[in-house]
């Protein structure tokens, strides 16, 4: 799967996976793909060198690139403590009695709740991003808008491109008046945040809208069909995230969810904003129900509902409590029904496209 | 575009256009497709004889079908009148209001309401299909679950071959044990009732389900590229309803309403519960947000929402009063940018498959 991105980029297959996992970034480029690493969960900047130290160690010289989290909008002098102090009483009981109903124990003595806000401040990411720019990273991504002027600017300085995720093509006309090199259209179907509008509708009005800037489709893609469907549309690639998560690489460090995940049918997520405040598609559970129920508070705006939840997230993945353990995955979930290697996952990937392609050939009455 | 299905039923390309015009059904297959007359709107069994001898006149000798709406379980023994009854005043008020404040007045004096919910009961429909066996038609297609098992027999013993729609691959099972032909799997971004899994992953998963039936792709199909994604997805052919609203043949009778449909974009739809009592996508409009208002007294299960709103959508269509005028239509409605003959836009779908099946095979470096 060739197209003038893959090439500029120097990859085999117009392939990009997007992954928290250092070690299934680095399988993805080794495959032939171009694998985008996840920031978000490292605030630590050792932790992040340490991986990126890794990162190049084990992707033979191929390319690959970052994903962080970074508003385009500075939020100027607020603390962590002043952003907790706005949470209202009644939605940290209404946590307290979900956690009670399922009999969630507390975190172990001495063992920290693992996420904060504090990943999602640009603060954080600039800080990873002082790190990233001295590794070989070829493409940075931003999954929340376009990151600010200067941070393109150093990207492109050091040749890197920049890429950010849009849910309309107004999203991605801003990106592109941005100075954007990259526009990943992000459908409704998509894992994490999306926005109303499906991917076989998105692409092709993103592809208008930033015509004749590059663009990834995102959302329902995880077979070598779906990536041939999203190519037609007129994207020069395609951008997975769920199809990794059940991948032999993959430490999501919960057994129980990985079955979840593999039993998991295509109507078994929900576009819910139970997670951060803004809507993200993620597995239907206990939890994402109690937040969406008639009878209950409602989820807070972002950033609050993010910092509400994270240590009762932290407790329902440390002790795995079955009904309210969640995470963000498309609606391919339902195809993703085996635990296999990055190689025999991308093997599928390719087979299906050029039997894709037989099809489409025979339908047009090429073959 | 050929496919065993097309093939099978005679037609040039496996492209099925639905629509409640005669002119457009007509049109669509003279230009090589399979058009499908949707017949809810004929409650009066003369009329639909009327525009089937039309349609016999208009179409060469080439296939086309009908759709009707058609419930698999009888509500026995059920008058309107006792539904009517079941409908809280506290509604009928809400809906005064509305009316009220958009200031929109009656209808004409002799004039009656249009639409009832008779069309959707199973009565009018079995007398529809007793005028539509005497006609040569190929396809008979349900909007609302399996037919009945005796209409499914009727339809064999006269080779007319089955169609439904499904929103799930439980619904396509559940199909196909009924004895269904054909498959039409409706995505999430369509017009009319959808279901929330788009056609991206819809579409394989309906394949997977049923093989091996033929599947039709439905929803966010409108460019030849779409139709090439959707065959890409393992479907013998797609299935386009809202791309014929602004054809040039088309009735709709509101040059209001034709001209929303023009400016819309992509994001100018809802699927919304406020036409039906079902989630059907159509314009968003005030008369949509006053139904998905948190603070109004929302929709009521079908068959009640219809019958509580179907005068007052009369009124607003009589009166073409602007922000509540409205319509089923599909996220694709942002594409339908200028109104053209059927011919045309047809023509417009098979170049532009051409030109994708082209780009994928470049892609592929088949080329």
């Amino acid at each position: 799967m060739q197209t003038d991105l893959s090439t500029t980029l120097g990859v085999e297959h117009a392939v990009f996976g997007f992954t928290p996992f250092p070690a299934v970034a680095a399988a993805i480029t080794r495959a032939g793909g171009f694998g985008v690493l996840g920031a978000v969960r490292y605030t630590a900047p050792g932790e992040l060198a340490r991986d990126l130290d890794w990162m190049a160690a084990h992707t033979e010289g191929l390319p690959y690139g970052l994903d962080v989290v970074m508003p385009a909008r500075k939020v100027e002098g607020v603390t962590e403590a002043e952003v907790e102090a706005m949470i209202p009483d009644g939605h940290r009981d209404y946590v307290a009695r979900i956690l009670a109903e399922h009999d969630v124990p507390p975190l172990p003595e001495g063992e920290a709740s693992g996420w904060r806000i504090t990943g999602w401040m640009e603060e954080v990411a600039r800080s990873q991003l002082d790190v990233a720019f001295d590794y070989p990273i070829k493409l940075l991504a931003n999954a929340l808008g376009s990151p600010p002027p200067d941070v393109i600017a150093r990207a492109h300085d050091r040749g890197i491109r920049v890429a950010a995720l849009a849910g309309s093509p107004r999203h991605a006309r801003h990106h592109r008046d941005a100075g954007i090199d990259i526009v990943v259209a992000q459908g409704y179907e998509a894992g994490g945040h999306t926005g109303e509008i499906a991917t076989m509708v998105l692409t092709p009005e993103v592809v208008a809208a930033v015509d004749p800037l590059p663009v990834l489709a995102a959302g329902g893609i995880g077979t070598g069909e779906q990536i041939a469907a999203g190519l037609a549309l007129g994207a020069q690639g395609v951008w997975l995230g769920s199809l990794w998560l059940t991948t032999e690489e993959a430490e999501l460090h919960s057994r129980r969810l990985t079955a979840k995940l593999l039993a998991a049918g295509p109507g078994d997520t929900v576009r819910s904003r139970a997670l951060t405040g803004k809507p993200a598609r993620q597995l239907r559970t206990a939890w994402t129900d109690a937040w969406d129920a008639a009878d209950g508070p409602g989820p807070l705006p972002m950033p609050l509902q993010g910092l509400l939840v994270a240590e009762a997230n932290s407790r329902i993945q440390r002790h795995e409590v079955e009904p309210l353990l969640g995470t963000p995955v498309g609606q391919i979930v339902g195809r993703m029904n085996s635990e296999r290697s990055v190689q025999a996952v991308f093997d599928d990937l390719t087979r299906g496209f050029e039997k894709a392609v037989d099809r489409i050939n025979r339908i047009a009455g090429r073959a």
